[in-house]
């Protein structure tokens, strides 16, 4: 199709032309003597985005699903019990993934569209006299439901329930986008990937352990290979990596990162939750419902929206795709069908937003939901225009 | 700024990636035996873009702006008398190229806004006798005021004065996006530049000449080198330039004209109606002004906002471009302030058009012009769901 | 440095600008209605570089030494009994990651430079009476030595021993660079990346199953999660991935494996072993000896050359880096400052051969080594002719 | 072909992947109010690559051969009478051209292969008594034949005259390689274009006045447009151009110039003499004989190579071509046939050469001329190795 593809899922988010660019260049030796300078620069430069200066940084040819991997393997055991709650498709996954790799997972369940309560963890843990639990899971931000879990409170609960578990976290959708504090909320491992807030192609894994957590790759009971960070820790020290990393990305998180840099993270932060705002503003004009439920909860990089009941989000989804060009998040798992999702996250603006909303009124209307035309972006006008 | 800059001048326009790549690419020897079918493939399939063919394209290493000095040098002479119309910022240029390379200039001078009544052509035409008017020069359309002319009525009046003077049009922000037969109209010299419907940087020049303007350039009597086409005959008939090409736009022409073709240039033209369209409803629910007066000759690439009275356009597009990152088109020579222009041609669709307009919204009420926030982009909605 | 860098290490190899300008592209949903047709395509087109029309191959973000992981855990079980063949670093390191992961891996160790022997393999398998062993392990092509065994004499061999054993090919440096017989060796799991043969950038790993192979994914005994092919089974058949895919590698992909199709995958072997034959005469010219004994064995895609007693290969290597902007491969494990390794794979030809050749004759000057200057060239140019 | 194109013309030159990269970029709006940063910049930094600090440059969207047309058009009146001197196949086009135009050329006929004698000169215009000449007009690296004059001793040789003649150089392929100065040489207008040592794809024209041709272009008797320097002087000095420019070369030519800047432009000069140096050297090891006769004079930019008598040099580039992949210049005007040319500008380093020299042998045998294979290149290395 002619003109530019909008492309509004949560991830991969869209690709800035400065980070193709810089991926768009010759290999090199990833051995040789001047390789170092691109590795300790990338994990000293990616520290801010995680929010931390304690925590080690570790990159990884994979996804984020496989980053899920590399934090369970490398601080857990098979057979250790772990808290997870599920509150929409990714949580989910997180659980089943330690599932699949033998962790007892006790799972504590919300509705989707629900954030997770410190307090319900809290208790939890505090009744957990033995210290059986060894480990918290939680997302940050829930990409299917388009909810941000108070990761702070979480962190304070656990304090206070003076238990040791280990917090893991996933922040697939949230860092390099909303404000993440590794370090202040004491997160053991933060786990991302390169397709959202990073702004590039997916392929490039990345997490972050606390020195607590670090020390545990050594007693870590799982038998491992590709996501163990043991001969990481050695390579990265070196300015190298145990195997051909994937230096394309390498090269692109190089220039996303003084893109970050640039901006600067606050206004970073403060951008995604002014863009998100505008786009909440315009599904409130639309007299539509948020899938997420507690306005505190909202997420500033993705946007849920429940369609009216014997409505079909499939249908926005695929008119928005096949006739007006623009690419909408799905509803995945149990919300197939009940939301579409609008990302709003990475390397994005007003004016791409105002798109995607007037895309997303049309598309409604031709599959038979008949928001005014134009009230979304009349809200999200009015918005932008006050908060510019 | 983060995201994507939105460029909506009348040119250059926005360049698709497959043309960008297609330009990103090793050199190659302009003078080898492989080269011929690179040339060969380009003329050849240049020419329905102009609609001819009996017609003769060249390719040139320069702007518009040098094609018209292409056109006039190799088919007029020095102190050629030469009829021309000015009805807007580029049509002034041509006229202002032509008296600097010693034409005699008559012009007919219209309000900028309107379009060229063929009939009053004709009548000049038919007055003059002894055919002492060698050529009449006109734009197609003219990007400044977002008029079209209508060339082929045009024709059809220089045809009832049985005058042989040639027709030169300027088809700079026409062809590639508007239906041009040079054929059909017997356009003698049709002038072109890259950047506009054929969606490249600019940097390329094209001219096609009918047969009865290439015996022209025989006889020429102007001194010229860089746009003389007597060479570039004879090379481009063995599939060489007689120097050095712009062998990165020839890369990229090639891809363009590969998309065109893909789309169908028929749909090209259609997709340009349907744009312009909405754009101009868009106008209307604003309940402002186009520049352009006479609704049969409002252009589907670029159209002309007046401001209301006392407003000043300049403020619109400072404000457009510093706080919502977009590109408008300014009020050029007379009509600066007064107007500013939306272009919507090349790679360009619905979305891309919605944002566009929203833009403009905001950007009109940060210039003290309050249209209802919405109320253009839901016009626009209204449109182009119709027209789907 | 000015100019272009030299990159002559067995991988990454040089990427062809098709492939970079293919990679550089917006990204897209991989959720879409439009996504599978990719997905099938290449799924379909990346069999015959397999040598496969029975097998299922899968594509992951990750590199080969995920790939190891990947064929282990979805077709063996922890405890399992495996037999290994270690003959250089890259062998070593398949072993060291069955042992990591669980098996009991029994090696036989060759000199490092030698081939296996099929029928030292053939005699253990037949003395496994109980079919104790659940798989051999080797390497089709060991890029720390520029050996290539014969894997299709390892299969005559197990077939002559009629032992049921899985036999795990590792490709890395031979998939799509050397003729590979998934089906006709029937080797179950096939194993590649693709930062060599495939000319992309790492960050993509592929493997092959064959029926027999893929039927064990049921039951394979280790918990995974990112490398399990079940998942993969499922939604590769509806063209989609579990989990977002390296989109960029999947648009890199398509490119190469049009471009390997265009040369066609027998002239894509037959240059290779043109381009290995004139660097091996170069060798011979230098007087110098291959780290790959038997001539029969020698690689076509890496060419490791010992220095003479007395010498510091690494001298030769940071010489050539720092002075001449080359990077050849280093010596890996035992053989560090033993060897240097000239990569000839992927988009490679004589002339770059020329440079690589001539370049490392001033580098190992620079490093004491003063084989006559021109004299591997020479060679190289004699051979290059012949074969032209 | 597989692998990388060999292009050893002298221009274009290899454009490096850094300065593609910069050109493939979403286009701007060239009358933004961020533009004349961009124009300021250009205009700034190329001031030093001509060696100059009193001219003034500008740039246009043409190559070369509209920078003849520039300086003349601008700086003299039709009917002049100016001296030129014909050594080659562009000085005699750059002749050629002026004819086109209208001055009245007394040309100075060397041998090809021969450089320009200042004294000759010196004593023409002493003779000019009455001042009839009105310009001298001289390229300073004849490509055709790989022969650099002596600017500055022409310089003295005019001033010992004491002649006011405007000094007009083409400087193509020396500006941007070979040192350049035009305040001390007193140049009144230097020449070039983006395809040699600028390392850009073909299409973006230099010129550098004078502050004495500067105040020509006001009396300047051409009439013109495109190539009229005095609107690109207002709009220049505003940070604009009074025409759309050729936006993507101007992202190029901003890359480049930094490049030529981190290298430093001494730096520059210094590779080309040393790379110049190593081809010649190959060439007398061939025992073959130099278009450029004085050793003095030989180009650092690009070597003509006269192959022996009865041999057809087409067939050298023409086996070079077909079989080799590799592009060499080709013998233009009464030179076909008779010599092949290397080019050694722009983005250039030793292992490029070390290719062009081994493929050169190669296909000198194919053509029937067999130097010893390997030759060339052992001469090459050897002073490559002296002069690291």
């Amino acid at each position: 199709m002619p003109g530019r593809h909008h492309l509004f899922v949560p991830g991969p988010s869209n690709v800035p032309d400065r980070v193709l660019r810089a991926m768009h260049r010759a290999q090199e030796d990833h051995r040789s003597s001047a390789f170092p300078e691109l590795t300790h620069g990338l994990l000293r430069d990616i520290k801010p985005v995680f929010g931390t200066q304690e925590g080690r940084p570790f990159l990884f040819a994979a996804t984020g699903t496989g980053m899920w991997e590399a934090a369970i393997v490398n601080t857990l055991s098979p057979g250790d019990r772990v808290l997870a709650v599920r509150l929409g498709q990714f949580s989910h996954l997180f659980i089943d993934t330690a599932e699949k790799l033998g962790l007892k997972v006790e799972v504590i369940d919300l509705e989707w569209g629900d954030a997770l309560d410190p307090a319900v963890i809290g208790e939890r843990l505090a009744a957990d006299a033995n210290h059986a639990l060894k480990a918290v899971l939680v997302v940050h931000n829930e990409t299917a439901t388009g909810v941000t879990n108070d990761i702070e409170g979480l962190r304070e609960a656990m304090d206070a329930a003076r238990h040791p578990a280990l917090l893991l976290v996933d922040g697939v959708s949230s860092i390099g986008s909303l404000a993440f504090r590794q370090d202040a909320w004491k997160v053991d491992v933060a786990i991302t990937g390169s397709q959202k807030g990073f702004m590039m192609p997916a392929g490039l894994g990345m997490v972050s352990l606390s020195p607590r957590a670090l020390e545990r790759i050594e007693t870590a009971g799982f038998a491992r290979h590709y996501f163990d960070l043991r001969p990481q820790v050695l390579h990265n020290d070196q300015g190298y990596f145990p195997y051909t990393p994937a230096l394309a990305h390498l090269f692109g998180l190089r220039e996303a990162l003084d893109m970050m840099a640039e901006e600067g993270l606050d206004n970073v932060h403060a951008r995604h939750a002014r863009l998100g705002e505008g786009v909440r503003r315009a599904v409130a004009a639309w007299e539509l419902r948020l899938c997420a439920r507690d306005p505190e909860s909202r997420s500033n990089t993705v946007t849920a929206i429940v369609v009216p009941d014997g409505k079909d989000a499939r249908q926005v989804i695929d008119h928005a795709f096949r006739r007006w060009d623009m690419a909408l998040g799905s509803g995945l798992g149990r919300l197939n069908g009940k939301v579409f999702r609008i990302g709003h996250l990475g390397d994005c603006n007003a004016g791409m937003l105002l798109a995607a909303i007037g895309l997303a009124e049309v598309a409604m209307h031709d599959a038979g939901i008949p928001v005014p035309l134009g009230s979304g972006v009349a809200a999200a006008q009015r918005w932008y225009r006050e908060s510019a």
